[in-house]
């Protein structure tokens, strides 16, 4: 009972008074270095959260959208789902016999990768829609859940979802802790990232926006189905993310982060807003701990982007620099 | 201080030993008659938000989806966007010279309206187009908060905004008080529906979703613009409400509200997931507060639906017997 009236008391007074001292001198980025990209954060959360403020944003307004592929989990020696989708191909070659004299597949099964994608975007459609296409949702869903559990990566041998960056995940949970809602804009596929989004990320489903490929309803034996068919929906990329953030948010971001060129016009749209804006791009300088490119990439490019961000004054976070650790598993291993 | 100190144990006794008792008396749904579909409503919360038995659903997945037209507002004698956009037609007609001779334009401006509609979608799609695009998404954002702040309704000579059904509203507001997200899932343009959702229904832009036309992302003068094209995105009716709710929600309802056959398959795909579900039709049986029509109309028609809600037992809401009020403006009289 005294541990109770002690409670009591206590949340009473966090109540009355406002949040107790301690909340403003805890650490919520604990994993990024002392310096100029980490105080610009907790300086602009400052700014729109303090009440009375001219440049106080509402909870319902602090929309924070995030890139996920070189933004919030690494995305080499390719896109992950590039990889989930040339595991499929195996998986699903037994069902397939026509793919072994048929390209991009017949490459792919003997083994080279690189043959298999030798058309670029055309082969690279091709076996998406071969591997994303042709079941229901919920299939579909089980077979993401299955591989998202069990794959690992081909360099670091470990699971995909330990290679989200542990530093970005301290940003998510710190916006969140300030009232901000935390949205995936990602050219990836929402199906794809939606069956562990919540759980690695804390991002619903809802709030988890990407590329898409279209979806028709039918009743089979009396249940209602959704099937996945071989036609892009929405490509969620450059110009497509600020039209995305436009039809499934409504509402124009006060911050965004992001990696690539392929981010540059979401940074654009959502900086052009009235009063305080925030945009942030991740810079990829760490060739010991995870990789380093930049300007001549040919997956993640940044090179206007970067030019673009130093003209604004935006964000610019140096792998190396800003970040102690970039995993989750160093933080466990400190 | 006394206050303070009294607001401290209060809050403290509430966060401690769990709601007040007076919480589970007071009537959140004060509009609707006891009866059978309050009953039903009633049941369906408690059930899903009753922790530690079986059938409790987190909050995160406690999704409901709402029709708008005919559900949560009028929509007699057309759709309200119909009459907006006849409206807008008026107003833009000095800068068209042309529509005095073109179809469905010129019977509009000569005040037939009838006659401007006489070739059905075809017409209506032209109206659509001619008054819903060609413009930024501010711009059309500004021109719909002016029309809905000044419009009437031809009959009522309400604001539209008065005409939403004030037992829906607490209805919206129970569900969230109860850890429910609230979504809108309309046939109607979600660009119509945005600047004023929030305000009139407590649902903010991210939680609408409805009809779209394409949007162009452009850069004019330095300041990246959307730009409306006269193009469908994506029309949200019938098989196309499951599609939305899959696209934009990622997560399966787990209760629906509609009422017309144009939510049927919103309601089959809700109800189809395992565990407890909801699914409600509201039936237009008030002639005289509002309007009476079901199986033979032309726009809102419940037909296919009343049949499958008796079968499976679905809530039919009995706007007669089972309301109290119609509109918010009965109740303060009340």
């Amino acid at each position: 009972m005294k541990r109770t009236l002690f409670t009591v008391f206590t949340l009473g007074f966090i109540l009355v008074f406002g949040r107790p001292a301690t909340a403003q001198t805890v650490d919520s980025l604990p994993s990024w270095n002392d310096g100029k990209a980490k105080q610009s954060i907790i300086e602009f959360v400052a700014t729109v959260t303090e009440e009375g403020s001219p440049d106080f944003v509402p909870p319902a307004e602090r929309i924070a959208v995030f890139d996920n592929d070189g933004t919030l989990w690494a995305e080499r020696p390719m896109y992950f789902q590039l990889l989930f989708a040339l595991d499929r191909v195996k998986a699903l070659a037994p069902q397939h016999p026509e793919w072994e004299d048929t390209e991009p597949f017949a490459s792919l099964l003997k083994g080279d990768v690189k043959g298999a994608l030798a058309e670029g975007m055309k082969s690279v459609v091709e076996i998406v829609m071969a591997t994303h296409a042709g079941m229901t949702t919920a299939e579909f869903e089980a077979v993401v859940s299955d591989w998202i559990a069990t794959a690992r990566h081909p360099v670091t041998e470990l699971p995909y979802t330990e290679m989200v960056y542990q530093p970005m995940l301290e940003l998510l949970a710190y916006l969140r802790e300030n009232g901000f809602k935390t949205f995936i804009v990602s050219g990836g596929g929402i199906e794809f990232m939606r069956p562990w989004a919540e759980k690695v990320y804390g991002v619903t489903p809802e709030q988890v926006i990407g590329s898409s490929i279209k979806v028709k309803f039918e009743v089979r034996d009396s249940t209602p189905v959704l099937v996945r068919l071989p036609e892009l929906d929405f490509y969620d990329d450059k110009e497509g993310k600020p039209v995305a953030i436009h039809q499934q948010i409504g509402r124009r971001p006060i911050a965004a982060f992001g990696n690539s060129d392929g981010d540059l016009q979401m940074l654009q749209w959502t900086t052009a807003g009235q009063g305080p804006r925030y945009a942030l791009y991740v810079h990829h300088t760490d060739a010991e701990r995870e990789w380093a490119y930049d300007r001549k990439a040919s997956m993640g490019r940044l090179d206007t982007g970067l030019d673009e961000a130093e003209a604004k004054g935006w964000t610019v976070v140096d792998m190396k620099q800003d970040w102690k650790v970039i995993y989750p598993h160093e933080k466990k291993q400190q």
